[in-house]
């Protein structure tokens, strides 16, 4: 961090600086310039808070050099984190696919639905058991039972399950079950959550909220590595902007930003990212394009039936022509769909 | 609801809407017109999603006519709910001013603030003993010994306590000592806490989150009323836009959109709104001036050495400034500050 | 158009209704339903405003059903429009590519970047002549004499010219040279300019404004179709969001909606879209992923001692990787890239 | 400006650097630090562009100090400028309301409302002759007929004009009969209509554009200025966000920014801001308690039958009362309304 201050700064404002700087465990040094005295700061700065300066007397402006985040930074580990799972790897050349509804409804359904992905070629298969819904009057998922169904379907078929865990008290009975854990949107800064699933041995799928910033979704990886869990999978779905015609706005220009800034391997969610239907396949395509590593897609076999998120789920039939598509793009941005 | 579908539509289509419709247990009635088939629809509609809707057969567009909340609305209580606590009430003709530090940091601290606010005539105290920090290295309160010096300076100065709580599992705790609770902007849609506030008799205060919707924060205070818990109040503190000149943009438009659409009183934080110390005076007069029913600001005595938003705190000097220019403005809104 | 009114509604309410509609040249039609009066409005309701409905006596909702824009939408003509130049077609099979600096800054500049992006394949250059620049200090382009150079280097090399008008009049000026006039993100909603190139015979490309929703760009395209000019080619060039860690927020989702609504050409600029070189190549290959009918891109034989935007430029090493990755994409969404 | 690059940067990187920064005619300073070697940049180093060094080798960040506009600035000139008309002043202690319809629609209009502003107290008056709207079929405004009539208005009722120019080629017809030429939102960096109206000597009301963040929209006045008009009265007018319940998202923190900023006037226009009329009046409040020099506020005789914008006008009874409550709130932010 760098503070700048006014050339004629009276010496008790310079002071109160340095001693602030220090008072944190960091080291003030003093860099008279033509315009301004900066003031570098070296040390554990990842501590300060630019704010915490900027209205202390003869401060012109405060510039932060270093991240906020260090175990998350391509400074810090350069070749990319390849998650390895018994279902498959995520991360380095392979193209994950990750499908499914968006909830498990009932057994038939959840069968029928693993049966038609298998067959494709997929290797993990997405569900929701607990479901986070803006109303407290929608299907809020079949929880434990879903749970129970997700088992039953994963040993009959040899899926890695992907499900969300929604608090600390139901992630012992999710870790039992799922490959891998997913944190959603609206809990990207649910820091508690964030804490005790980096408590697990599990990996962790880990959504960009909302109106989160690049730098917001690091932050929250970095919550959980900081826990002892390296295993993040970071997950584009999409940002809230003034644009009303599409549900979300899918932030691809986020795959290049965090492949420069990161290790962590990056999904795309061209279903909840965009939200409807018919506009799915262009988005999945353009999101491994855009060099993402793998994708999470809303799959149903009677979509207009759903109990969630209908509208936005692929049927089996555009899943299978948007495979095939896949298949041919990988190549072209050094992946390969297996 | 309505479901506009194109005049000719095969039957098939026709009787696939309606037969959708009465699987949700609400009524379907065709209302031909000009240009398109309507297909309005009567009973618990709240549960139906427009977007299950959108993409069936023959459907050209679908229109919610009524709100997806209930209880927290106008057409269900027309007068303005008044929370009273023992410290005073919230709403009507009252102008609440909650005032304090973001984080009770020690006991000398908590308890020269306390003092300067009653002898200013504040009836609210804030202060966080559990703090939500975007990074996990930052100072993130001092949990149940917070809450106990909390405790210790609400008997010593007879002031009412808002404090945050994070999870569920510390609801308990911090529901002994305080008068109101507080759901932060980031656990605005935290379903699971949300449900577990609902369910205490304690006033609950429901701050906006980033990229909230006025509808999503009405369908959030929502679920706290399903559960049985109707002493909610409305937060106003920022959202997130393109400027960067303001930590956040106090979105101040939602004060009259609130006012109109439900009855919970509704409260303005400018010092998280704008979060810029110098500004936060304009913008908490703004904050009455629109209509809010009062005000949540962070002071503190000396805020450049705060561990955490200093630099949006106002010192003791400016926070009776802005007092006592509240205190004329307050009767041009037919409000009171006694 | 459809006008929601209390069931209830004073006869004299549903009366204002009906004549205001009247005076527009509509027709009313009332329709009672379960919970509200409908009014139906049939004829040319694309002048009305819902705004202007929306606080009359007794009035619940207004609901657009038909769209404001007539001319660009897919209901007016199916079949996409592609449009025929004397050096390529945009739209339809075709991949269009449109490359050169943002500038053109002297007669060896543009020569040499023209040299290679012909050798290269490339159809079309773009350069600035007149430059709109955010700070009055900055260099606003070579005018008259850019123009000149852009003539020479089109006969020298026969390439397509593409290049920006800023007001009403240069526009004789700049038909002269160009074969695609080009209106800036910050003049799209310049109506007067909108007016005046719908008056030209020359293929226009619209670009979409950094806070223009999908519908706002298709209603500036029917500013120009509405003055006769049909050849209209849309483009998609990043949005305003909070984000800061692109410049803009290139929005492909636009492009599958842009498809749907409308049987224009609609291209994408990746270049100012994310805006940062390294990081322009994924997202032009998501850009032609999504669906676009083609790219513009800014490329620079010496990016670093460019005048304007040297940043955001390709090398022409680059830009001929990326041509060549793009072959390999086009068949894949059905394109060609000859 | 300030580029840190990596310590053990190649010399020649860092030659590259200070070469690039010498060619504009600044100087260059090496300032090494303990993680980065810092250039400090002095001269005119306004006309540098941050992203044209980021890019370059060995960089690590680039960091802009100073401001890049000038006239407008708070460092230029320290007091506040106060813009003097034959009608009254904008700026200083007086509190300015601008009132009047969105378009002039017929002689009779116009003049039923300027008899009422004027009794009301009010100075200027606005009204539309050149109307931008979003759809090319809308009514957009009587044009000279326009500005005559409200040439007749200003001499009965002695009323300040205040209205919008759309082009260069009729600001000579405009500047005839406005006192205060308005460039709205959507030509807020329409250059060339900037540099035009520079160049006359008649106040300018320059609106901020939707997606504008305050450093654009200073530096579009910057652009007024630097053609020689340097009175300039900006105006907040809404942005664009994420919100739906508003037409607009009122923006009034860029009021004490803009203030801190800046020493020219800054007004505030509700009834864009927020679009609905039974909202205006608590904003328009709102924004002179956030520091406003002043309101421009669209006032109709029937709204209900306006030809523009009538669902955001306020009814004279509404104007009345909103006036009288400004009275009394203007001391309480050391404003005056006579």
């Amino acid at each position: 961090m760098l503070i700048l201050m006014n050339l004629n700064a009276p010496r008790q404002d310079v002071e109160d600086i340095k001693n602030k700087i220090k008072s944190h465990n960091c080291q003030a040094h003093e860099i008279p310039g033509e315009i301004n005295l900066a003031i570098g700061i070296t040390g554990p700065s990842e501590l300060l808070y630019e704010d915490d300066f900027r209205l202390m007397k003869s401060v012109v402006d405060v510039v932060r050099v270093s991240k906020k985040y260090k175990l998350v930074s391509r400074q810090m580990k350069n070749n990319d984190t390849i998650i390895n799972t018994k279902y498959g790897k995520i991360g380095g050349k392979e193209l994950t696919i990750i499908a499914g509804p968006c909830s498990v409804e009932n057994r038939d359904q959840i069968f029928r639905i693993a049966e038609i992905l298998k067959n494709a070629g997929v290797k993990f298969l997405r569900g929701g058991a607990y479901k986070p819904r803006s109303s407290p009057y929608a299907f809020r998922g079949l929880k434990e039972e879903g749970l129970k169904l997700l088992d039953e379907v994963k040993k009959e078929f040899e899926l890695g399950i992907v499900t969300e865990v929604l608090s600390p008290d139901t992630i012992h009975l999710v870790e039992e079950v799922a490959d891998i854990i997913q944190i959603g949107a609206r809990n990207m800064q649910n820091f508690i959550l964030l804490d005790e699933v980096g408590k697990t041995k599990t990996p962790i799928l880990l959504k960009r909220g909302l109106s989160a910033t690049v730098e917001d979704l690091l932050l929250s990886a970095e919550y959980i590595m900081a826990q002892g869990n390296f295993d993040v999978i970071l997950c584009e779905r999409g940002i809230r902007t003034f644009e009303t015609a599409t549900r979300n706005t899918l932030d691809l220009n986020a795959v290049p930003v965090i492949k420069k800034n990161t290790h962590l391997p990056i999904l795309v969610d061209p279903s909840h990212g965009i939200g409807i239907r018919d506009k799915v396949q262009p988005m999945a395509l353009a999101g491994v394009a855009a060099g993402a590593d793998g994708l999470i897609i809303e799959v149903h076999h009677d979509p207009d039936n759903a109990l969630s998120d209908g509208s936005q789920s692929l049927t089996p039939e555009q899943f299978q022509k948007l495979y095939d598509k896949l298949k041919s793009l990988a190549p072209i941005v050094d992946k390969e769909l297996l």
